[in-house]
């Protein structure tokens, strides 16, 4: 189970995140690639950055919208969601050259991913831009009760998926994140964080805001860099997922 | 001698240029790269028609200034300028992933590439941006008085060079283009523009516009497809380069 | 009955429409405010021309995405509308304030017409941002059979109106513009827009496009430029009102 | 002797400076224009926090250039510097008109605030927008010893002016703000910080790097408050210009 982070979503002359905090208990950073937040040179600090703590590089393409931070959908057709995969994919991947490195997963970020998982034809739009960019390139995607017809549709297109899921936010019967407005969509607590990632690791599956039982298998947690409370958590987290691999 | 042009310079709903008129007679597309011109869409199209005609695929990356179509100097630093190229490199090659092709030189857009030829600085950041892009990638570059020491400068770097001259303006004594305010400056008789084609392909030089001889080499000669006039020149210059060609 | 038509959507160096050729025919200028389309420059030399043939100025507002040339709805909450529409009508005013000139209505483009259309909330919004601009200051909108509504809400608001039609463009049951999409959306015939026009002039209504009588209250038609046909009907349009207007 | 600052420079998702903080101990504000930073939200947040502290608010336009802060110097015609001009105060006042406010003053950003200090033809431009934008309003400039000079082509073109100096920098010889590349630029000591403040209001002048008396005239003081020791700074000033007010 690896930890997977949004990061390099700084701006020009505007900090977001605590990058250099968060890089060292990670294993796979998602990079933000100029279309919601990031610039040529905030991409290659934090790519050289990634490889300085061996962690994993992941594109985290978006809706171009800077000013609203890639959360805001925006009608594209099918042709322009594979358009600008191959762009912001081969953007990061541009720098990771100059690095001797190359991306290994595709994250979309925000409005996007949210549209993919509402959208069947966006999804294999998404899918297929990804597979024609790389053989063997992975998404990666939320794990939802739909993950078996999200398997489906990535097998007939030739693509491996990465299932994300999260430790720190409760989900609804449905299995899908609570909407932030909600209250007790986000977890505070620590332990219920290492509870909810160790349920994850140990049972495939975790237990809804009402507590319904959902088997959700996850190959990735996502965690956060934002402030100390999101860093204490992604550090708990890390520690937790130690500690159970060493033990016998 | 091959023939080259900046293409793919729409954006969003504007057109510039007549992209698929003078894509037959020519033999190396210079693809704007979104930081001056184009975006996604256009790319993909300009990448699909390029393959279609067989030509060369070329990064045409800029300033990021769309309103000023990149014909405005900023002041960068050398890891900016690496930054820049290697994302606007990147993003086009990854669009020419999706069609199984790469692109195969890279020729700096407007301000940049005057920039470049004035500081050195600026011209040793993009060289070492493009050999650790990908090795033997080549700089696409203004053929002029000084490109012994230009090919001095790549060779200790490890680039191959790519000297490209007009057929279409007029030059000053020192080597340059004139400057479009001048009269003069351009070319607008098909006899003079295929003179001084030819001239550049059977005696490696050209007279300037006072009628001093001035020795240059270029490999590429670049060629417009933004006007009906620029179109039939074009198709001028490719027919002559033809027939030379083809005499015996 | 005054012809209004969308100008001033140049960016940078792209050209859109045929400003110089339709000014002369129409009696108010929507004047695109950088959002969309249009930069200052573009702003100053088209305001410079609206005066100087005597046309009304009009800030023509949209959400902010040149690529999508502002047909792309983009979720916003109440205060970002009333934000963005405060900010491009004051850019314009900016620039009308240096020519003596001021915005005589506003117009929202593309999408965020659409979406005030549909939508209760981004209407009362649209509503009370131009309000607060300026009192008195009007929002031109298009005639529909819900006009009462909308005058009834602008009433409450305290906001002038100023309804639109078109001449050229089939109309369905329901009073709304036929998709472009479907067939025999756009009038080519001249007869046909002329008679349109005029039923709009003369009888405060047209027959949709399966035959059925919308009374449909206008003080304006927009017209069109970005073409030769498109120009030539505006010309006929104009000519037909005239002579109407001189007839006894 | 007023306080300015420069605020609302936030963006979209992206927060920059402690706006709150500081808005309580400063007379003026200069609010970014949505071209270096803001956009049309924090443009009304900001502009609604100055009102309620009873601030004046300024225009604080700059090249359009968000990834570099506005920092860097693009090369523009006097009609451009015009437009950006126009268009960016038209904006922040168009925001004001919905607070029944408007901007007192303009201040140039960044690079445009350096280049018009350089470069006569650019002041001029800057002069003329401002005074044909609105009679009376002042442009605010920085003290130097070339003021008298300022103070007659402001006085050909129209135009009122506003001197500020800053108390937490070294000048050189010529009265120049020393770059922050040099040791000794910024002073971070609040004793200097005040002493310098006061020697401007009481003496009209300051002592340079070197100790070179350097008479400066000044209606404002610059202040920062984008960290916690730029703001205990701006507090120090505040109080000890308001003793000195008060003493007898």
């Amino acid at each position: 189970m690896k930890l997977n982070c949004d990061l390099g979503e700084s701006f020009g002359a505007w900090t977001m995140g605590q990058d250099e905090a968060v890089m060292p208990w990670i294993d796979m950073a998602n990079i933000a690639c100029g279309f919601h937040a990031s610039d040529p040179s905030i991409m290659a600090t934090t790519v050289a950055m990634a490889l300085e703590h061996n962690v994993e590089i992941g594109a985290h393409p978006s809706y171009q919208d800077l000013v609203g931070f890639g959360r805001r959908s925006i009608s594209h057709s099918p042709d322009e969601i594979r358009g600008l995969i191959w762009y912001q994919a081969g953007a990061l991947d541009g720098i990771c050259r100059a690095y001797s490195a190359t991306i290994s997963y595709v994250k979309p970020h925000g409005a996007l991913n949210n549209d993919m998982m509402k959208d069947p034809v966006i999804l294999q739009a998404v899918m297929e831009a990804i597979a024609s960019y790389r053989e063997g390139l992975p998404l990666m995607l939320p794990a939802t009760l739909q993950a078996d017809q999200h398997r489906d549709l990535a097998s007939r297109i030739g693509l491996p998926l990465i299932f994300e899921a999260f430790a720190d936010r409760a989900y609804d019967d449905q299995g899908h994140l609570m909407s932030r407005q909600e209250p007790g969509a986000v977890h505070d607590d620590p332990e219920t964080i290492i509870e909810q990632a160790m349920s994850l690791v140990t049972r495939a599956g975790l237990y809804s805001h009402t507590g319904q039982w959902l088997p959700l298998t996850a190959d990735s947690l996502c965690v956060h860099g934002d402030n100390n409370h999101a860093l204490e958590a992604t550090r708990a987290i890390h520690r937790a997922l130690h500690n159970y691999r060493a033990s016998p």
